[in-house]
């Protein structure tokens, strides 16, 4: 099935373009049989079909019933084989033909101030100002590939100055199946949607009194980030980095320096006044792991240096395009800053590209992302910093590092960042939308513009290299993509409460207490649950909040120091010895 | 020894005041014996000792030899044992004999515009203008508890547009013992200061750069802050505490409504607009852990609901006021506020008693805290929350529970939050000065602005009670206080660095390294030194460094599997079976 993400991808995509555009055609059509007296407006075509904007006359706004009528009637025109002929019109023709039409008559108006002419589509008797294109005939359009979807309210031309408009919306695709596999994928989103199941599982909220953009963790949803940071850290220990923290703060000088003043102001908020000083929320740390270099000297001996922080970032972002946990004006980026002589860089890039494979292994993420090697485009001479010799070589080094390492990655010309080619860590969400997930970067600029050295074998003060890598991304995008890809149901390292215990009776609470306690003892996420509820809805209650075992005890089980494990995985797994649970489960 | 805080305690202290003060006029004449032509300015008492601001002639600015002079004229005069004579004078008196002294004539305008009459003090052909008091004669100063401390540049009352006087400092006591100490005690102080050992052991520093009071963490003090960290979870966890995390930015409206923007705006920095909204720099997470609270409807079985953060602040502080990690502009606190019943009030303020008795012993901090009980003044009707019963209930549910965990507190009026009691972990830093390390405090009040609710037995709303407490107070401060009390030689587990492997030759290496992956796997932060470096200097840089152990590599251990281990406590232990030192460390 083809994906747009746009519309200009769907304008590429010709044939679906049409049948779509057509179809809101259509749809006029049958809103003026259901209400002869509506007017107009406009129908253009969107990702996954098409609408039209309509002034229907007053008490005529179309009921789910006449919804059913208007797809009914689509249904029909287009089973008729209709062809749509165009034709240009003078001025006073399209004037003429749309003089009871106030909407229409003010787009007429508008392209004969551009100097154009008015062109219509007739199908059938029906006749609308339309540019096309269209389908020769409503034959090319399959019958069973469209549907009315929902109807909404609209400002004429968006502006709540004027009039509301009924907005109806349908689906449409070439065919049936695509149109199937649509639908199923939008059911498969909606549940999966870790907005929703963020708050059904109760991991993470936003609260409008506290903050718009600004992420809540609960306690669950905690859990959750501290084996995050866990499994971050360890690995970049092992990996020999060193753990720094930073203010996420930092002085007007500071990004002065950096560029960041000049070159990405758009995503910073307006800087704070301390007593005389100005400082800005950071919205990233390179200039802080600068720094945190430069309080010493080094020598050549003692690269690679690699600081690594989850560290605090703040981006700018408008209320109306905040997004859940995925677009977020304060968050977290596992983020690290190493430091290496010229001859270090292609082994310690192919480091950090083995470090980035592990990472997306452990959270079993390697299934869903794919990797981008995103280069300058040579022509760009805007965009990119001016230094064709040093572009050569930090992209012929990644791609040397990337292949060595065996990556599957595709390349993408005029992708880079301003200051250096950049390895995008891609994925793609449960809507098919992809997006990246974190980047590896190659940087030259920002250790000439903080004149960084380290002292090399001869003695001279030679200029390190610096890549910017992060390991497992923001912590809220990840937990995002975590909470989508496994549908809410966390591998077990991950689950935010691990078990339940389930005492059958109150006579069972002792010795449940007593598994509680061996669990927790083991660095268990254990939770009892001896609520005056029925086992068999704290069973149902577990699997909703996709525990991974529920542990059930009645009085065999305390007679015989068992467990009963009903596994999210495996189902009943019947009686076992806390001892044998308590090994399997470690 | 007595201590002085404040210039308002010495003068309680009536007769070290009268020898500080009475020093400053033997200064004055031994000043004008080095130079007669030099004026007076003022000579007051400061809290260890007395200065005199002084405007030399040109060229008579007093050098080190003239210092030690002018201390050994001084200490002729005291035992001369000279009396101090007071006379007051007619306005006219006193501007005659001041004629000629511009800085004595100002502070006579001044008296007179006051509608005071200046007096001056006699002590032999010396006459000071001043208004006392003073030793009877200079028979009472001990002529072993004063010297001449050091000097400075001062401007004429404290403004850069008047002349840059020289001020000369003396230490003066009332015994040359008191002096002893004191000097022992600044000796002591000044080898232990935090920001001289932070510096020296590579823990924290600050930056101009990044911006005045934003702490670095450096890769070894980050291993502090991470055991720090995990001290209190894991401290936290036991006590049933549930782990939250919450933005450091909270919007206009929160902060309203919990009244920090009428209370506490001069400790806040101006707000950031963010698309609309205005969002501060939080200076405290209760609103967030309440609103936290409030996503939820909650039962009295539910309670106590304990939300524990290790939470990001800011608090307006002026560049002057800065000082290492005692005063920053953004710190982190191990904060909680807990939700209870009335009911259960006092067990709840007992557990949150425990909790930091048991904190503070494992940090080896108990021997230098103390506990403050602060209440209100029920005469200061302007500062607390006008409700006298709900006072009185908190105040004594507050001194039940510390008497019942058999605390040992000072009580204090009028130093309660203006909500509530509070229980301050009171610490004395090397320099004597006691600092309050962190709070627990009993409020009434927030529930009641949030309008926060619980359902009761009989199903009924009722409103909870909140405690806010921290329980090893901000990293920042108890990092300091940390590296003063323990003088930068950490107990094993706070250790930045546990172990140095020191290999004698290159020829130990390959034993050295394995030695190191042993250690490291086992969790122990060790670090491998094979530079090309004398044994002798790396044992010396290790015991500047503080390390806890230091493990010698040669020709021998390799044979035996063995190390030779150098440990700081204990000296030369002779060489260990690395699996027995493994087991000793862990």
């Amino acid at each position: 099935m083809a994906r747009y993400d746009t519309i200009k991808d769907m304008e590429k995509t010709d044939k679906l373009y049409k049948i779509r555009h057509s179809l809101a055609h259509l749809l006029a059509i049958a809103a003026l049989e259901h209400d002869p007296k509506a007017k107009l407006t406009i129908g253009p075509v969107v990702d996954n079909g098409f609408y039209y904007d309509i002034d229907f006359s007053e008490g005529k706004a179309p009921t789910p019933e006449d919804l059913k009528k208007i797809q009914k009637t689509m249904k029909k025109l287009a089973g008729r084989k209709l062809p749509f002929t165009k034709r240009t019109l003078t001025d006073d023709e399209a004037k003429k033909m749309f003089a009871d039409n106030p909407y229409k008559m003010e787009l007429i108006e508008g392209i004969i101030k551009e100097g154009e002419k008015a062109t219509v589509y007739d199908t059938g008797d029906f006749t609308d100002l339309c540019e096309g294109p269209h389908v020769e005939n409503t034959g090319e359009i399959d019958t069973d590939a469209f549907k009315i979807d929902h109807i909404a309210g609209a400002y004429w031309r968006g502006s709540e100055k004027n009039k509301m408009l009924t907005r109806i919306y349908g689906l449409a695709f070439e065919t049936g199946k695509d149109m199937d596999e649509y639908l199923k994928m939008i059911e498969e989103a909606k549940k999966r949607d870790h907005k929703k199941l963020g708050a059904d599982l109760d991991l993470f909220f936003m609260d409008e009194k506290v903050g718009k953009g600004l992420p809540m963790w609960t306690p669950k949803g905690t859990a959750i980030r501290f084996e995050m940071e866990n499994f971050t850290r360890n690995l970049e220990r092992k990996y020999e980095y060193e753990h720094v923290y930073t203010p996420y703060l930092g002085s007007e000088e500071l990004y002065k320096t950096s560029g960041h003043l000049d070159h990405y102001t758009s995503s910073m908020y307006a800087p704070i006044d301390m007593d005389g000083d100005l400082f800005y929320l950071r919205p990233m740390a390179c200039p802080h792991h600068i720094r945190m270099y430069q309080r010493k000297a080094w020598s050549y001996r003692d690269l690679p240096i690699r600081y690594a922080e989850i560290a605090d970032y703040n981006r700018y972002e408008k209320s109306g395009e905040l997004m859940g946990m995925i677009r977020v004006r304060k968050f977290t980026l596992t983020d690290a800053h190493i430091f290496v002589t010229p001859e270090q860089l292609k082994d310690e890039f192919k480091n950090v590209c083995a470090l980035i494979k592990e990472a997306m292994e452990g959270l079993g993420l390697d299934k869903i992302v794919s990797y981008r090697f995103s280069k300058r485009d040579p022509n760009n001479k805007e965009k990119y910093y001016p230094d064709d010799n040093l572009w050569n070589k930090a992209e012929s080094i990644m791609k040397k590092a990337l292949d060595e390492m065996e990556f599957k990655y595709t390349e993408e010309e005029d992708e880079a960042a301003f200051y250096g080619p950049k390895l995008d860590v891609q994925a793609k969400n449960v809507n098919g939308k992809e997006d990246t997930l974190f980047t590896a970067q190659i940087d030259f600029l920002l250790p000439e513009k903080f004149d960084m050295t380290y002292t090399d074998a001869d003695g001279t003060k030679k200029r390190p290299v610096m890549i910017h890598r992060s390991v497992i991304g923001a912590l809220e995008r990840t937990l995002a993509f975590l909470i989508e890809h496994y549908a809410g149901a966390f591998p077990f390292w991950l689950s935010p409460e691990q078990v339940w215990i389930l005492p059958i009776t109150d006579a069972h609470g002792d010795y449940a207490k007593e598994v509680l306690s061996v669990l927790k003892k083991a660095g268990i996420r254990a939770e009892l649950h001896d609520e005056a509820e029925t086992l068999g809805k704290k069973i149902r209650n577990g699997k909703m909040q996709k525990i991974p075992y529920l542990l059930v005890i009645g009085d065999k089980e305390v007679e015989e120091k068992t467990v009963t494990v009903e596994s999210r995985e495996d189902g009943n797994k019947g009686a076992v010895p806390l001892s044998e649970l308590l090994k399997n489960l470690q």
